[in-house]
């Protein structure tokens, strides 16, 4: 039996079936949705653009999601798709940043039974501060895997993975003109999930307008914001142009506009300041992550979100969801 | 209505002037003072030295005063001008280290408003371990803004910001004198407000002994320590004559020699021990950050005295205050 | 009066005995033994390969356990050798990475010294997670004063630290025999005490064996692991064969293994992935250190750990110890 975001489980419906609801749900839960039909869109916009990835999100997802159930995390958690999520991010990481071949793929497995340990430690932990986990544990997991190419001989990059080197203050670089909004626009809707397709991005706001209306809009007010901050800073416009400086903003976005604060004026100025943060602490953590050559990935927006979250009860005009 | 640290709010008192006794107060606790007319000797010391970094502290100040008002904060907390200094200091960061234009100025708003929100955030967190979050919300919003120049074009450093390198062992520079220590010891004091003034250091020594006799002995005895201990481990002369090794440990001396331990020999000894780590931990953090090019601002402070306020209930020897 | 763990105190026990056995049971906390045994085989382990470091050991044990007592810390946690570890580690790594001369024995006290404060304040704020402070204090303390040879021109290191560096990709380095694994094995035990030597690894061995069967065998599996896991993924054979790989894995199988969970089958597949993950960890963290020339030392095992012990109360599967 569906309802408007997925299955209903009840005594009679077999496993395999609950399974595979939670790893949708988990698809979804990449952009803070727990709904079955995100996901099957995720993954359809995914496979659009790149049979590689879309494969390495469902294997992701369900390692994470299994290893969470043979460790026997709490049954509604696995179900909401919480030890799905960071297994998907992982594994389309790793396939996009090293060559995929048979040890990338045992990596893959292995980082994503590791990012179910650090999402329970980190929901252990934060439960003291009444904090969402969010993407960190995928972040964290990915940069070790990544570092360790120094190391480990078999383990090679792709070009996509950056070149360690020294930060340096930078010019203007290129025009930004009404195509570059636009596609980066959507383009920051898709590199959520590493993707550089306009088309994905289209099919991931529809994604999100199944699910929640509200974070519809709020990730595109969001990558908006990424995309005119960048473009007012001076940064570089094919960078714009792919989304770069808008995807993070777009996952603050829909976390401090669509679910953890009562929607109201005060929500959504301070929605807009938190993708303001988003888009300057992106710029400069990925400058500061140079020097070792690591990509920020989604970490801009899981620092700020847990920030401006954690603030929150301090502040009498805004209130918690 | 004044007395020793202020103005004395009643129902009568008009909202500006409340308005601009807090913001003094925030100005005064840079120092750890909740003191209005401390706040007015530190900026009358400022802009003495330069009006540039005079306007910038009032800017600052005012900013993110506002924004936690605006937000809905604490009113106690406000009037204390808890949420002022960390504007304060990220207001004349920016301006020390960024080129004064247009676009630098709005960066001064748009941070000293996150500042506030950092602020509350971790007060929120902290409130678990009943530990002050001191200068760590004006660190963190201007490292953010340093950083993302590599990214944004239209942001430009100026001279005062390292240059990204690797760092690498140092010999012995320069012979220390009589007048490297005294200078040295009115700079560290200066410098806490990024101002290389010994007049600066002197008028500063004299808001804080209108404030508390304590704190102002605790200041020079921590800036004195810093200078010997970069002295005897062999620093360069010029840092320690510019009180390079001293501003960290002024404000750890004054920390826990005066504000959150019980005065006595024990807390005496603890505290000088808390100087001698910050002046060692400021070198190695100076060094640490030398591959992304940032200064070390005020973080060894933070870092050393959250270690020793941390610790104190597990010493029977010590006592909160 | 002994018992098959060390000295037990009565109200007749003469306090420098008392003092001894609180110092000894420290060295054998360093891996997780709270035995005095241990703590006299593992000195004679150093000791057979090298005096300074046996020396350095028993300085850095005797400073920072007197620290703790002369602050006033708790009975029970001194005796059971708590303050005791982080010294011991922190003096024998000053004089590893150090030149050993005067100002070294001076930071070698100090740190010592620090490390308690720090270990004390960890202790504290990690109640809240209950979690065990493990050997950060000796991580941080360490890298405080490694970094500072860059600005204290009278520190000078060994040929032991790395030069800073920018981290790249590398290629698979020598063949790995049965004696590369041999050695690994044995090394990777050695080098948690950072000595280079089998026959001191087969001290410690039989150290581990005296206090605890089910800790000897858990070093063993988790030096093996680590050794074969590297090998797999390409690392360097003089690295593999140094015991490089393998110390941090031997910590965390001791820990995982024999201390924080319950044994059973469950307890023995979640250290395998724990001492998998630290290998991981190790090659990411050394990478990551290379720009400021800084060796990661136990942090890998510290901070998989923390998650694996953190994570363990949301698996049902798992039961604390």
């Amino acid at each position: 039996m569906l309802d408007r975001t997925g299955l209903i489980v009840t005594a009679n419906t077999p496993a395999p079936l609950t399974f595979l609801d939670s790893v949708l749900r988990g698809i979804g839960q990449v952009m803070l949705q727990n709904n079955a039909y995100a996901g099957v869109l995720f993954l359809i916009g995914i496979f659009l653009n790149s049979a590689l990835f879309g494969g390495g999100v469902i294997v992701g997802t369900v390692v994470s999601t299994l290893t969470a159930q043979a460790l026997g995390a709490k049954t509604s958690d696995v179900r909401a798709g919480l030890f799905g999520f960071n297994g998907a991010l992982v594994a389309i990481a790793l396939l996009y940043f090293l060559e995929p071949n048979a040890l990338t793929w045992g990596c893959v497995v292995l980082a994503s039974a590791c990012s179910t340990v650090l999402m329970a430690a980190l929901m252990q932990l934060f439960k003291v501060f009444n904090l969402p986990v969010l993407t960190a544990p995928f972040v964290f997991t990915s940069l070790g895997f990544f570092l360790a190419i120094a190391r480990f001989g078999r383990l090679q990059s792709t070009q996509q993975l950056p070149t360690a080197g020294l930060p340096q203050s930078t010019a203007v670089e290129g025009i930004v003109t009404h195509t570059t909004v636009i596609e980066g626009l959507l383009g920051g809707v898709a590199q959520v999930f590493f993707q550089a397709s306009v088309l994905t991005g289209v099919i991931f706001v529809a994604a999100l307008l199944i699910s929640s209306w509200r974070a519809c809009v709020m990730a595109l007010l969001g990558s908006l914001l990424g995309v005119l901050i960048a473009w007012g800073m001076g940064a570089a416009e094919p960078a714009i142009r792919a989304g770069a400086f808008g995807f993070n903003s777009v996952l603050t976005a829909i976390a401090l506009g669509s679910v953890f604060l009562r929607p109201g004026l005060g929500a959504l100025v301070y929605t807009a300041l938190g993708c303001a943060a988003t888009t300057v602490v992106y710029a400069g953590l990925s400058a500061a992550l140079e020097p070792i050559g690591m990509p920020a990935m989604t970490l801009p927006f899981v620092l700020v979100t847990w920030v401006f979250v954690a603030a929150t009860p301090l502040f009498a005009r805004l209130r918690a969801a």
